[in-house]
């Protein structure tokens, strides 16, 4: 049936739905709920009645018109469908059973055009999760993410890239890897994201020094051009279907992790990555508490990798506490700026980026087994990383002469000193987390914390511990409470437990 | 923060969205996709951002106003809420552990107030069908919907009630043991259902002969009158939390067995039931396959039962084929009425009634294990149960003076005959469904299937077996198609098999 559609945006709805006037819905012989399929375009869409509409049209999200480069009064010829059938194959899943790729290649294509319900999806993303997924049905659903996703053609190579799993603060790694990649010929188009439960992910510190926001054909170029990038991958695109997904498994709490190896090395594949290197930070409080789970995750992103192409390599790194001094987007912009500059700042930081560039370099042959991270220092102690930096912030709009100076501090600060003499046992992630968050990041881009000691160090009385950034006063007096209730240092203790039982 | 809402309705949305104007959302410092909670009352609704609707208002479903009497403008005092706790008590049942008591409590009164998404209901439920519920959680469940539900205030008793675990077409006995039984001074307060996959429901059927919408406090007083009723689920609205869970679970296909009995247990405790007859048919094509399974769920049944106050038995009965030989809303009316009126008719149909009905009295002590049936054929053909079901039709609004006469016959009718001399090895309840479906029930109440012969009959060329009923003659043409395809007699076959293998 032919019907005209106009283009309405209802914020908080999913994208695919078509809002009728009720009477105009009679007369087509629809019911609110059911789904219509758009011919030739795939999209599915799921009826809403409503009297806001006008009889005789529809409403439709505006992206659909953007994306078809549809006139605002666009005819279109639908036809109900059912997905009856997709609902069977997800039940297989429930039912313990295993999928064949010609099942999964259809659950992916539905999941694609919008043809299953958040109900439907959350049941596939529950299913996933307890009853787990073979090998096979992994590559089938890394294949199936690869061929909706959006892809990167890139001419140059070797490409490469790595991948860290995330929640750990300070990890900022990425601006300061890209660029030592880079300056060593290979090519590594980076595509990150802002920060799920981190006061900051690589996005929301490198769009204050360059623009992020880039389709895969500007994305192409800036790689072509500088052999490498450093992109937001909302906006780019590649495995938007995996990305579907991963917004109903936020909403449910759930990470099936044969779902997220698809995902992630569907991403790598789309932009055109051979190589890729896992970064698994391990330990109490990290994603992966033991290293006999990363290295099960390690196997297993090898495994898949190898039947999707992709050389894949793993890396357990300490997951216990921050990686960098500073947390927060603009603080672990401005501290990444610093090792590309050759300036003090955290030697942990700048000793996991050294080392996981020189594993990229190994693994391709630019270096021996155990001699890459010498080749990595190389390019960054000789400015090259940074001059490469200065390249790629150019190609991507930002400007060049950058330095970590020119990254503003926050407007309100407060500096923790000790109380007494002490040991710092260690750093609790979780802590400082939510001390970061209660100051306001990673939203306001300058709040965060600043560590003066380091796990196992000899603190005197009256010695900075910790500083708190915030943009607001109010914002800086909570983070400071928290901070109180939520120690980020914790001290050593010589009594770990008093059993008084007397027998 | 306080808040003018008005009613309108969106149909095909989840009632508990709550839609406002972008800018007045953001100067409430609103986000499209929060839950808000409105002030004193439980409800939580779903920010939904529209320029439909005029700046400083919002749009609620009207269903709210009517239930709590509010005028068309009414100023709700809303405050932001978090659903994170509940998502992390589902994540329990996800990773393979048992809820308590309260958690349980947390998440039926979270369904019950509307604060779960689609993809948190959906979850749950996967998260139960997978790794199951013990006695003690399914009892828990149990109580919470029995908490949450409307209520029945009977003072007569013994109350008893009956449940048949559906999906057999022409299993109609409702309408005759609930005279039966109330004839008896026994009070059944019967609470049914439309067809869910079937081509009728008991209130597909009955409404045909008198109101079956009636509230919690009317269908009190019709009880309490005639010591029985058949009255409509949806409207009476006990278990309303349950019935929200179901409607999830059909849109995902799942349904796990120990939330189906607490949601059962719940709604017969909440209508006053002591006692309790699970009708659990079983057989090949039937929802329990195997008598094993039955007997698991018997089992099941009674130890919740027991734990809620109740007496529970169950009877394993044949699933194979149809009990009565009239298929379709109508026609299964008829069929009741002619067993009530003494007529001849289904015998399957009226034993399995008289059955039943007797168990129940033996339950309640009102006939020794063994005898019930005696007492229950004597109330059917005494016409004591046939003048208790004209007291409940004249209680219910209905026409006293109704017989099976009275139930008009649909205007296009053809009767399929036998091409040759043959053995009926059994009926296909499966093509029975879907000619009854494609000839139009259960929404044409007078489309259906009529069974001429019966399981291991003899025919011979040229008698009738069955007879298709549809409303229009493109619908009869089109299931005598679909019967064609679809034989609903399976004939017996003297070769199985044939192997021709030469070794």
């Amino acid at each position: 049936m032919k019907i005209k559609v106009v283009p309405k945006e209802i914020k908080g709805l999913r994208d695919n739905y078509i809002l009728f006037n009720p009477e105009f819905l009679s007369k087509l012989n629809i019911t609110a709920g059911e789904l219509l399929k758009a011919y030739p375009y795939s999209e599915g869409f799921y009826v809403i009645s409503s009297d806001i509409v006008e009889d005789g049209q529809a409403y439709l999200h505006p992206k659909y018109f953007e994306k078809n480069h549809w006139e605002p009064e666009k005819i279109l010829n639908f036809e109900k469908f059912s997905v009856e059938n997709f609902v069977d194959i997800i039940q297989r899943k429930v039912n313990g059973k295993s999928w064949t790729p010609t099942e999964v290649h259809s659950i992916i294509k539905a999941i694609d055009n919008n043809w299953l319900t958040p109900s439907q999806l959350a049941t596939f993303a529950t299913a996933c999760e307890i009853n787990h997924l073979t090998d096979a049905e992994t590559v089938s659903v890394a294949n199936a993410f690869y061929e909706f996703s959006a892809k990167l053609n890139l001419k140059r190579g070797p490409v490469v890239d790595k991948h860290s799993i995330g929640g750990i603060p300070g990890n900022r790694i990425t601006p300061i890897m890209v660029p030592i990649i880079a300056a060593a010929g290979l090519t590594i188009p980076k595509v990150s994201t802002r920060a799920i439960t981190s006061p900051a992910g690589t996005i929301d510190s490198v769009e204050l020094i360059m623009d992020v926001d880039f389709t895969p054909e500007e994305t192409t170029e800036i790689v072509e051009t500088t052999g490498g990038c450093i992109v937001n991958g909302e906006t780019v695109g590649l495995g938007q279907t995996a990305d579907k997904l991963i917004k109903v498994l936020k909403e449910v709490h759930l990470d099936p992790k044969e779902l997220m190896i698809a995902s992630i090395l569907a991403k790598k594949s789309a932009a055109g990555s051979k190589y890729v290197l896992i970064d698994l930070p391990t330990g109490r409080g990290a994603k992966l508490p033991s290293k006999q789970e990363a290295r099960t995750l390690a196997h297993l992103f090898s495994r898949v990798g190898h039947e999707l192409g992709l050389h894949v390599e793993s890396v357990i790194s300490p997951g216990i506490k921050p990686i960098g001094e500073m947390i927060g987007p603009a603080l672990e912009m401005k501290e990444a700026l610093r090792i590309l500059e050759g300036k003090p700042a955290s030697l942990s930081l700048r000793r996991k980026a050294i080392s996981l560039s020189g594993i990229i370099f190994e693994m391709v042959g630019l270096a021996d087994r155990g001699m890459g991270a010498q080749v990595a220092e190389q390019y960054l102690d000789s400015g090259k990383a940074f001059n490469k930096l200065k390249e790629i912030i150019e190609a991507q709009g930002g400007d060049p002469k950058i330095t970590s100076e020119d990254i503003p501090a926050a407007e309100y600060k407060e500096t923790v000193t000790a109380t007494k003499d002490d040991v710092v046992y260690t750093i609790d992630s979780k802590a400082l987390r939510l001390i970061a968050h209660t100051a306001g990041a990673p939203q306001d881009k300058f709040a965060g914390v600043v560590l003066y000691v380091d796990r196992g160090e000899e603190i005197k009385k009256g010695e900075p511990l910790f500083e708190i950034h915030a943009s607001s006063s109010s914002k800086l007096d909570q983070a400071l409470a928290v901070a109180k209730e939520n120690p980020p240092l914790v001290l050593e203790k010589m009594v770990l437990e008093h059993i008084t039982d007397v027998v």
